[in-house]
């Protein structure tokens, strides 16, 4: 049966099979074999031994004895779960203390909790907006940003990366009045740092909101960790509304919207991805509490991954690799094709250093490529081994 | 300055100042006030005291020592949180240990975990349809399912309420040869069962999938709590995906999607909600799984939830008020107007009785109510004490 459906048409008139129903799956399988873009979960166990230069844990907090000893005294409190809505009976002290504690953090006036910080991009820019309005993004967004942009029914324009010109462009000629502009800080595929400044310069002079996702900031630039939102002065702006993780530095599993009052307040009425979503688990929210006084008691954590992630790129660089230089944690090698993208990690994996590998649909760009991550607690002794697998298994053509 | 925006128009010329930007939140909720739909966050403490008939905690498992003892064990042995995405860093042995209990449970040939029931949704209804495809849902479906619908670019025909000859017209004027129907078992509002069996045998004659969410039917309904799907002798059906909650009757946080293995593939590849977004905390799995085993060591659980929810409409609606004969664990009891089930939400509240009240846009029909939830370890006491705090202190229109 033909199931591509190109043109509209009278479904036929022998119906399929129940076991033929889902028949394409396979065929849309065989189409990503084909382009190398299989993906195979490998689930690893609790003390795999690798260096793990793929994951989000940038402080090393994650198994920190603080903080996963806050989620455990957590879970034995106040239970494994929330039991409910944050509007029910999801809504501990424990969500209202760290929703105090990153406003305080952060330097915005309130803050909200999301069980993800996907379900916070959705809800902030799904609320935010609306068929009323214009959203204007950088064309590398965040996935969860491009989807709460498709739910908001607004007027999108989509432009250039990093072109606060085309930002001011796309305002200047929007149908709408009332207008968002959207951007990650920190690029989660190549780490670079949006022009915080000059797109907050041009949301003042249109009269218009902006929206920054600081997931990749928030724990590794700015005062003490304070996010690249604090860092370009932008903390507390009466139009600036940003949205963290806190299951990058912090450790731990959810995601918050950070901003004016009055926001806070209109996302717990109407974001649905806030209202009919099951609250964030204690043990999350209080890891995330426990993160946050880490940061606070050492506020030089930041400043050795920014560190790390230097030394990485400039000696992956000096070896003839293609690589980005880091704003933040993560650093980009360009890699010739998926497959030798798939098959470079797959041979870093072999000598113990997990590195992520990045393909379409994750990259913007459709360029796959290895994406590593720097962490505060990275020895000499880890960058040297890392540097000498990433560069002795590099295929031929990436150099 | 006028926000309202009613007709596209050019911007003022004149911008508006930061500090005004969101001054039109400030007139949203001015509306909500005047229509009673003002919602506020009340954290609660660890050890309320109240009679909680709120929240999703069917089981009473959220604080059960064995599931609030895994979820600490399993911080402290693979940390607060999982470090990455599921296809990165984030996929440890235990959400696979988990998936595959999960699957084996409920009758399903796999299983994957997501971060949210909301995500579960999303991921679901998006990948399994597309612009090509038609859905066809129960206009009551739970809002995660109706976002899933928004994003999906497909056809969207949305019937009246658990009418399998309504789906069965959408889908024989429909314009797409693919097609999923889309229905709750258990509707989370009114706790009300979709015709399961009718909605399938209508799919088999059409050759389409049927999705089911399964939120509120996990641990409540089937043989051992194995859900509606599962009592409707469909889990294992080639055509059939049912998503389920880890936090309602399994006491945690998260989200799954249960189907054919070729389905699960192609989520795994291709869901958005599933490949951006950090993974399930270590603690969340385990006590999910915990949770499971549980329900397995005491099949008689179940049941119990079902007796106390026929207990407690039963004897409301012998006290005159408008009340659902629950087919699970949920019972909704109808309100005159917002404000007057805000005030009996609350006066119960007063009397130590915590309920749910539900308000626009949390009900699908406009109407406001009260929603209660049974709980498996309620007592006669608590059930005596629950109907009269809610009798005594009902609105008088509410006869």
């Amino acid at each position: 049966m033909n199931t591509s459906g190109s043109a509209p048409t009278k479904p036929d008139t022998v119906p399929t099979e129940p076991e033929h129903v889902f028949d394409w799956l396979d065929t849309e399988a065989d189409k990503r074999a084909a382009a190398g873009l299989v993906r195979r979960l490998r689930p690893r166990g609790s003390d795999a031994g690798e260096l793990d230069l793929a994951g989000n844990d940038y402080l090393g907090l994650a198994r920190d004895k603080r903080v996963a000893g806050a989620a455990a005294a957590a879970a034995l409190r106040w239970g494994a779960g929330a039991t409910g809505s944050r509007l029910v009976t999801g809504s501990t002290e424990l969500h209202a203390e760290l929703e105090h504690e990153l406003a305080r953090f952060c330097g915005a006036q309130a803050a909200l909790v999301f069980s993800s910080g996907f379900a916070a991009n959705l809800g902030a820019v799904t609320a935010l907006t609306g068929a009323e309005a214009a959203i204007v993004t950088d064309r590398y967004i965040h996935a969860s940003l491009i989807e709460g942009c498709r739910l908001s029914r607004a007027d999108v324009a989509v432009v250039a990366h990093c072109d606060p010109a085309a930002v001011a462009h796309a305002l200047a000629t929007r149908r709408k009045r009332r207008a968002l502009v959207v951007t990650d800080s920190v690029f989660s595929v190549d780490g670079d740092l949006a022009p915080l400044g000059e797109l907050a310069a041009t949301c003042r002079e249109h009269g218009v909101a902006l929206l920054v996702d600081d997931a990749h900031g928030l724990g590794v630039l700015g005062d003490g960790g304070r996010g690249a939102v604090h860092e370009a002065g932008l903390a507390g702006a009466p139009n600036v509304v940003t949205t963290v993780t806190l299951s990058k530095s912090l450790g731990a599993q959810g995601g918050a919207v950070l901003g004016p009052r009055r926001v806070i307040r209109h996302l717990v009425d109407t974001a649905r991805s806030f209202i009919f979503d099951t609250a964030l688990a204690p043990a999350s929210a209080a890891a995330a509490l426990a993160a946050l006084g880490v940061l606070k008691a050492e506020p030089e954590l930041p400043g050795r991954v920014c560190a790390a992630a230097g030394e990485l790129s400039a000696r992956l660089g000096a070896a003839g690799l293609s690589v980005t230089a880091p704003a933040a944690a993560v650093v980009s090698v360009s890699a010739p094709s998926p497959d030798e993208a798939v098959g470079w990690a797959a041979r870093c994996a072999e000598h113990g250093v997990r590195v992520g590998c990045f393909r379409p649909p994750s990259v913007p760009d459709g360029v796959s490529r290895l994406r590593l991550t720097a962490r505060a607690d990275l020895t000499e002794a880890d960058l040297d081994r890392a540097v000498s697998v990433i560069t002795d298994t590099a295929p031929p053509a990436a150099r």
